[in-house]
């Protein structure tokens, strides 16, 4: 188990250090004002402009698609390599993904394409994507089946001569209602008489095709998420694609999700510790800072052991993510299930813990958008349910486990 | 220790069941919708008009300024009878309080009005706000310090002849930019040589008078509870109001600020249990309807233990508020201090607790705008700052129970 | 829900306290070193003699088999007014309530020798178990099959001609290894053929009869508890009694454990409390007199946290057992059934809570025998297995809430 | 960081589960056997015959003094090539860490007198500790200060002419009452002038010098923990000892002290986690074999729950540990200061919960000498509070993560 960085690695964790000091950070105020303009307008979905002057300096500083180990379409870093830049993006959540194109959905839309896309697939919306010149979403969650179990998935995805017919409502299609939206891959049952685990393919769906509506964005504990296209309820009525959109083989749904979500969660896990670490530095600044009862917080004995219980949580979890993306890099997301697992439960939670109690010492400023960590707690809150809800994953984790302890009881 | 409610009381209970199953829970729909239609239209502040109809309706049915102990002014209940009265007002937390003219602040406003006004200012304040003519907002916390502890507070109320001058700059002062709203209690320093806490006074400043300013609403998790007139940032630049507004005696305000906090915690932490009882009933149902890998919900041993574990948090948090009532109308706010600062901690934590297991088992629609989970925690969440942290109860708790210990210890 | 106790309590409730600190908290470091000296004598099972001397005076107090509602064998207290007095006794769990012979098991044997026993049973066994002459206990868990679902219980009852013959194996039968202990009550499958809850009885076995043997006593996290006789494990082979000596009527053994189990329980649980108030007060008496890093311990906001969170935890919990004492003497045991499971799991945890301070407060004198915290952690600790694990319980809390939820969705 | 053990580290890994294996567990009902009979025989405190047998064997196995960094006395292992050998040996922790003569005390004292002893003071005591044929205790602690705060400390070490005079009173000397405990390694204050963390020294005291007098054992949660010479209470009056016993120089007490203490809580953590792994072993054991409610515990959702939350918390704890480990290795037990304050919270936190889980999964046994559960919890309890309650350590990583804020803000 070695964890240290590759020299690579570690000279891009510097750049980008340095481009959120320089260029991210500074923006913030300027983002966010934009963001209130663009609603004011009437037009939140749309991109704020700051953000494609921030791509183009990260372009510059050769900080774009660090995300993906592809070595011939993104930069080629291990997993391990780029878990702590992903930590790191994630201490200005709303801007440094984006501006690095490091940002879900697009990331692992991008990673599906790359491994199982064909070569016109990957012509097609993966070079543009790569370019950070369109967008993409996701089209998996259903809001009439509990997804938590995705088997239970039913949208349909019908051969008809040489095209298919997708038919099926989906939520929480992240991004879908920006404007540089063009395509969605979506996951549904194309082999309805196969087992369990085999009835389900996914499909590019480009939005502009006749029968695909977009018919509102649903709300994050009332962020809208609009700047970065909201979350759309999408419906698709009797959708005619080219056979050819098929991503991978029919039937294969389930093997790609499992192979996009594992290196996603390793991204979605340390963005959230990175946000730990944010709210740790916001709440140790202001407990310096703020006096209450004669004294500064940080000489209060309960907001001091705040501060340490938040350093041992953000630890913890975060060797966790390390060990599971250094797993991935060597047996696959397969052979690191139980822990990809682990991690989903834990890093939320680590995260989740430093932000209720950076929230506490920052007083009624704390819920408000005064600071970034209300809306960072509601996203890292949302991460508890996205991609399969806690109790799921501890389940999966408690199988692996108790199919050891009947292994080791048969042997005894 | 009697906790059974009045005859009266049982009765108004029925009476404000039919009420919410009759009038309330079925324009709640209509109700969300007008509110995204106003935002829509640009005016977020303003009332829906369902609102003013449920008011009507409240009032035919004797459901009307059931808060006020005062029996010249209001229904004249104990705090014990009308415990129960807000915790079913909880259940529809945005509609039910203001339909029966008891939402916050103005309860805790019309309350000081009617213990410590003037005749004159009961006449001109309090008489249109029973009459839910007019709203007001309730100024005491500031940006600029740790209003946690309430002796930091720095807005200055100073003599000048016939009139006081007020200076000094607020925020979430919850109302304040709804067009019904006309008049503010300002909490400020008017004795500045006096001891810690005979320093303040309240005073009524009209919101039309020169030199007020509201600036902005702050947001509460995204949500800009805008239909409730937002949480507003004001700013008193050298504004003049009639020395006949002050409010009581000079240099009362902490006093006041104590006799207006004890009761408005017991709606607080009732309305907060109402919420979370209305939380339990849409987990159950959920995990009823709900079907996953292979059973509904509600057979998932995880769920039934969230399911009894949000009984038991409920119960004892609401035998804990209804003692706290009781006591209060036996020996006054003073004499519950420690209890009024115990319910502060548990009610909240109860029904964050239920709401949160609620929201996960939703999925995704919990953190959404389609059920009520997701804003009603954020409101509840926000409960453990408003009038004072959780620290700063649990602080005056521990200080009570040491204090008793030294006696004992001395006298053994 | 009035919780006040009848003028008759109140009464007792002071003469309680007047021996607790005139006779029992004085004889503690006595009864210690009686119970150290049997044990080194090699007799750990024999009941100190300070305990003989206490019950003399409890007796001439007035103050003996308080816990029996029965007014024609006991004090015919209700069970809320006997509940302060329960907490009381526990401040001195060792040595309190066994001096008013109101110590478990033979509190709930009594109760079911009182409710359901035959003349002759009375006269031969609750007599002289009133006068605190004998002891008893109660002969249920088996180590062989999960007691937390009591329909496992396999022990046999089989009538032969006049007689019962009992076989079985059982443990926790607390007490039996003590010279006083003559008679157990054993629970048995006596009806094999019948539905589920209706196959057990309840029997009546003197310890000297041939085939009952008691193997050894089981200890609880170190702690022998030998001076209440300990834990005996107890095998009944061909174990012939007279058909007389069962209790009830054949089949009616769950019936009796249910009412046997509601108000043993409201006592289980307001002795916990008792010790979580003694608790409370150690810690709180240490954290005034122990300094360290400058300051007392009282001084540090952590320890001031503790301290009211005891608080919290206790008064709340005392409260619900309070409610659900006042609800068994309305509605009866299986009224309250939901309750009394709620309590089961509340009180215990509430005590843990303060125990596990306490003992934080007091360093390593916390975990030793120089305070009662150790001991009494431990107790409270069993008492989460005891009677039904809380699992359980709030399974148990769950059905009820969900059966109500499912009648719920069908009216609607 | 690479957690990767050495190849000498793996292998040894390997002979040691195979001594446990094959040796040790096997050796554990003999154990209990020979402590149960050596109570009876009125001698608790001698060790148990199977403990010489084992450590003959562990010797012949190569598993001998591994715990010493030092290659010159011991088996010259780096700090983390040894961690993973301490967990194992947690596994049995009663007789395995003393078998391979690792077990504390005596590790932590031969470590001071390899690191500061003089060459006859290694000769007179450290080499017949290495050779496990004395036993040594530390006297540290004391009954009448808080010794939390371990400036405290009162014992006084003072010079006259060749010899120093020590007296003090000392508690939780473990294993002074063995019959083989020859000599003490005592904590006073030798320089009452200097300033505080120089005040004190340590000094080699053999038991049998006149003015020593060990006066009783204390328990741990009534267990005595005889076989390991119980926690002595030891009093030193006018001991007078030759100057040459001092330890290091005058006032190098606190120096000694933390490095003696970095590498043993790493021993003590690990230790920790191989206690819970072996209680989560039994957890899933007994889950897949016992039967309730008509399926085994393991598919009851809360059972799996706890034994995936278990798996989380020790495999966090264990990295942390391990990463501890990795950098005392690097940078020394100062330059660690923080994470071996982290760990010393977080290792005994993950085990605690396992081992609550895994008593309340096997009932009433849980709590019993039945399994080794309630044992191993009282053992882990206790480090809650040996060498620091969790509260000191918390406040300590507080401290450093508030001066990193207060440099940042300066900068910033």
């Amino acid at each position: 188990m070695d964890f240290a960085p590759s020299a690579r690695s570690a000279e891009l964790q510097d750049a980008v250090r340095r481009f959120l000091d320089e260029a991210v950070h500074p923006a913030e105020p300027l983002y966010h004002h934009q963001v209130a303009r663009l609603r004011e307008d009437g037009t939140p979905y749309r991109t704020p402009a700051v953000i494609e002057h921030l791509k183009t300096q990260a372009r510059e500083r050769g900080l774009w698609n660090l995300f993906l180990p592809d070595p011939e379409h993104g930069a080629g870093l291990s997993v391990l390599d780029y878990a702590p830049i992903a930590e790191l993006s994630g201490r200005s959540y709303a801007l440094a993904p984006e501006a690095m194109n490091c940002a879900a959905p697009d990331t692992g839309n991008m990673e599906v394409l790359a491994m199982f896309g064909t070569p016109e697939q990957k012509e097609r919306w993966l070079a543009p994507l790569l370019e950070g010149r369109i967008r993409s979403c996701f089209s998996m969650t259903e809001p009439d089946v509990a997804s938590s179990d995705a088997t239970n998935i039913a949208a349909r995805i019908t051969r008809d001569g040489d095209e298919y017919v997708v038919n099926g409502r989906k939520w929480w299609s992240s991004g879908a209602l920006r404007p540089e939206c063009e395509i969605a891959i979506v996951m549904g049952v194309s082999e309805p008489d196969a087992e369990r685990h085999a009835r389900h393919s996914m499909i590019l769906v480009p939005l502009d095709t006749p029968g695909v509506t977009v018919h509102r964005s649903t709300s994050v504990f009332g962020y809208d998420d609009g700047a970065h296209g909201g979350h759309g309820e999408v419906s698709f009525h009797d959708v005619r694609v080219p056979a050819s959109n098929l991503v991978g083989t029919p039937g294969s749904g389930f093997a790609i999700a499992q192979a996009r979500l594992g290196p996603g969660r390793i991204h979605h896990c340390m963005r959230a510790l990175g946000m730990g670490e944010r709210a740790l530095e916001l709440m140790t600044s202001r407990a310096i800072e703020r006096t209450a009862f004669g004294q500064p917080l940080a000489n209060q004995g309960v907001v001091r052991e705040w501060v340490a219980e938040s350093r041992l949580a953000l630890e913890q979890a975060r060797l966790l993510v390390l060990k599971t993306a250094w797993l991935i890099d060597r047996v696959g997301a397969k052979g690191a299930a139980s822990e990809i697992a682990a991690i989903k439960v834990a890093a939320p939670r680590a995260a989740l813990y430093v932000l209720d109690k950076a929230i506490q010492t920052h007083g009624a400023a704390g819920v408000s958008e005064d600071t970034p960590l209300a809306q960072m707690w509601a996203m890292v809150r949302t991460l508890r349910l996205a991609d399969g809800p806690d109790e799921v994953h501890l389940r999966s984790m408690a199988r692996v486990e108790l199919n050891l302890a009947r292994a080791r009881v048969r042997q005894s």
